[in-house]
């Protein structure tokens, strides 16, 4: 079988190797497409050499079918489409209060262990979500960031005629931008890039280019002074976090969805003023998955869109020097099997 | 009447009025006690020159008796003890969202229109709570500062048998900690100063001096592990705010309770990390009052020791320069009848 390998220092090895056996309790996975991540983006600059161990293959965003079974594992067949939820929370403790799924000793499969951009993939059977046999494996590759937009969406607690302001039009925001809407809620996004831009407005969203029209004064225009039931912090920069608290109305939720490394002004007088809340989203739980499983299956939404290009495995190294050159893409998939 | 006078420039004045007749839907309370608050030191100190219209009395953490009844007031009558709650929402819109305790046009009586600071004060009758006969008037005093209390553990939705650590042991959150335990939880208090550190103790809580101990390292210890399910925000300092998100465990959530004038840093990646939420919490709204009233009128809770002395009206500016040389006490009351 074909295995990549994260060698450090922005390389890429390809390499052939034999296919193992499933332990007890694993399934073997016949990787089908694998979506690059931002985090894949930063692993691939070093920015997180400290935690991987080189070589590594890392991937987390796939899709497949099961190849094999091990021991002890019974709810599973052969030839099965499957997605994986890449969460190892079996050091969970009593202090997680029950959250496993941001417990302090978890593994996110793909970065603290090996990940999909290969052929074939072992993982434990409880990452597993089964598939329905005619859903589009391409599509299914979305399902992982596809649980984060659940997850932030469901957090929010927003409903179906509210308004929300999407900060940031990347894959995650877009996502976050199509499941808000499709929760019935009015969405506008705030993008700075144009192509971006461009394809959020293909989708029919309401565009805002901070650049050249100033969010809050459109906002406040367009919602008649009610602003925003819901902001989604997805862009992770300072202008995003100076506006958000301006962009909530009255008791407005705002989602923490970035990554923001180091700790940022922010306007708490606001969070007084408005009595705002600022809700903290990481990853995903089961019933999220559960729910963009049943958006991929349905599949009514413009997901297709958002697939920018499939390329072979093979050709991982030109990937992600490409997506660094031109990061106006949404979802570039790596075809595991080419 | 003795009417006080905030005159600009950490000037009171005390002089003799006529007694006016209460307006159509207002009452004239006979004031019994009025509680200086920060804000009143505030306006006092001048920052609060742009709001306030020179000469203006101030003051509305008040108790009293109706005193007179206007015209079309058909619920109160002479005799009856009463609080104000003092919200004035008559501008509220409909872009309040229905929250009119934080509508854009509130005016906080006391402060935008005059205050209790005097012999007689007519209100709106929409603003009164009644008390029951038997309650006792020095500590309905502290009905206004014990609503925010109120106010600030119900938006936190704390347990019983939850972990709850305030940051700040002035007035308001050492009434936030009795509320807190009252509710079940288990109460860690963190202030600096050593007067306000012996008060907190005896009135037997768990009380952290920063100077002396790490709160985080001192909370992980104490909690095994589980940190805090709530935190309250009311120091309203940067060293505050730089371990509130140290402090919560998992999905902790952190009421914002003190008012931060300008923009701080915060730790969002802990908010991400952790799925922590952040509540901003303004004032209060009527069922706040009703609880309020509540634990004043059973009295079970040691609200004597919070009342740190009584003075008489007329030395309201001697009252104002004792409380900015020793800001150690708790609650200084006004008898607006002596
Ligand atoms: N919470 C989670 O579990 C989770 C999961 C995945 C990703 N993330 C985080 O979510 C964020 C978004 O992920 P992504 O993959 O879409 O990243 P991305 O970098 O592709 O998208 C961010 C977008 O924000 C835009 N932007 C930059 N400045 C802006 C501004 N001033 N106004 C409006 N938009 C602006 C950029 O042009 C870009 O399109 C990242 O911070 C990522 O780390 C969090
Ligand atoms: N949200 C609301 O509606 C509302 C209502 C009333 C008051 N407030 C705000 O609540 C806050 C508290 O009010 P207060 O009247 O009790 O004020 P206060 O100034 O008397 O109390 C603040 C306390 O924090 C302590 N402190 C300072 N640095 C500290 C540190 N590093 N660690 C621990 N404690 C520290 C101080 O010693 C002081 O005792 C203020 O910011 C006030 O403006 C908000
Ligand atoms: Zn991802
Ligand atoms: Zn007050």
């Amino acid at each position: 079988m074909k295995a990549t390998f994260y060698e450090g220092d922005r390389r890429f090895s390809v390499s052939e190797k034999a296919i193992s056996t499933p332990g007890a309790g694993e399934v073997r996975i016949k990787v089908a497409y694998c979506g690059v991540c931002g985090t894949d983006v930063h692993i691939y600059h070093g920015m997180m050499d400290k935690r991987v161990s080189t070589p590594v293959t890392i991937g987390h965003e796939m899709s497949g079918e099961i190849d094999a079974i091990g021991e002890g594992v019974t709810d599973f067949s052969v030839g099965e489409k499957v997605v994986v939820r890449p969460l190892d929370d079996r050091g969970a403790q009593a202090s997680d209060k029950g959250h496993h799924h941001i417990c302090k000793d978890l593994k996110f499969i793909g970065i603290d262990s090996p990940g999909a951009m290969q052929q074939y993939w072992n993982v434990p059977a409880f990452t597993l979500h089964k598939l329905s046999p005619e859903t589009d494996l391409k599509l299914a590759a979305l399902v992982e960031p596809l649980s984060v937009a659940c997850h932030d969406v469901r957090l929010s607690g927003l409903n179906d005629g509210e308004v929300a302001v999407v900060l940031g039009g990347g894959p995650i925001g877009l996502l976050v931008a199509l499941v808000a809407r499709q929760t019935g809620a009015e969405v506008y996004i705030s993008e700075v890039n144009p192509k971006r831009i461009g394809l959020a407005r293909e989708l029919g969203f309401a565009v805002i280019n901070p650049a050249e029209t100033d969010p809050v004064a459109h906002l406040r225009e367009k919602t008649n002074g009610f602003m925003a039931d819901v902001v989604f912090e997805v862009a992770g920069v300072q202008p995003t976090l100076d506006i958000m608290t301006e962009l909530a109305g009255i008791r407005g939720r705002i989602v923490m969805v970035a990554i923001h490394g180091q700790p940022k002004p922010v306007n708490l007088f606001q969070f007084f003023w408005k009595e705002l809340q600022l809700i903290g989203a990481r990853v995903y739980e089961r019933e999220d998955y559960d729910k963009a499983i049943e958006l991929i299956t349905k599949n009514e939404l413009p997901f297709e869109s958002l697939i920018t290009r499939v390329e072979p495995l093979q050709d991982i190294q030109r990937v992600f020097e490409d997506i660094d050159r031109q990061p106006d893409g949404m979802k570039v998939l790596l075809d595991c099997q080419a």
